[in-house]
């Protein structure tokens, strides 16, 4: 397991790494650390990279809000960082987390909660926790 | 373990529930379908979809080269599909798969070879297969 924070010199070779798209946002896959879980996908931006390997707990940047999301900030759910990788021609992260509860704003555990099936899409996951039970009356809606 | 391939309508019903992006195109996180590991992240078009569901290997459109990608075309190692899955909102997917050898065109299992730590970016995976092994004296650049 990697100690967060890391040091400045450190969050700038990572960030040096990553190719970041028009925009300037980048793909992120949180799996969890000991699951192996695909949890959920999520865009980061330069800042939002860096705030993450600065305090170890996950932020990204939600496209529809144009601000900072940081993971469980309206649901309780954090997710904390355990890795973090980049890929190959670095235009994708995947964060190796420990998430707390539900990752998807719906209560399910993953977001990929739907297979496709001979007979149809079908919902493979439970919910754990009621979408009004995370967010009390606020807006359900993630950070996307 | 999904049966591939499946039915028209099931085909049908899985693209329906993507949302595409202004490119028509959609993120897909590959998973080795046992171990775990996340191997890639590339994209995928109505089309690319219909047939990886159909055939049961997985097709992604490359970007670069603005044609269909059938993964192991060039290499050999090709990577058959076990489980479709689709996000909340529609706009990632999930394949979970039968990855032979390496994913990367690096040679290595996993895109996802570099780690950030505290002195800086760390290559955490071998080279299985040289790219000269891989793709002979052709191109050995992905299909992003």
């Amino acid at each position: 397991m990697i100690a967060y924070p890391l040091p400045d010199d450190a969050i700038n070779a990572a960030l040096a790494a990553v190719r970041f798209d028009a925009d300037g946002l980048v793909p992120a896959i949180a799996q969890q650390h000991d699951s192996g879980e695909v949890l959920m996908m999520a865009w980061m931006n330069h800042d939002s990279i860096g705030e993450t390997l600065r305090t170890g707990r996950v932020c990204y940047w939600s496209r529809s809000r144009q601000s900072f999301w940081r993971k469980g900030e309206s649901s309780g759910q954090v997710q904390m960082l355990v890795e973090w990788r980049v890929d190959c021609d670095g235009d994708t992260l995947l964060l190796r987390v420990d998430q707390q509860g539900p990752a998807c704003h719906t209560g399910r555990r993953s977001c990929f909660y739907r297979r496709a099936e001979s007979g149809g899409l079908q919902v493979t996951e439970p919910v754990l926790l009621s979408p009004d039970a995370l967010y009390g009356k606020k807006d359900p809606s993630p950070g996307f």
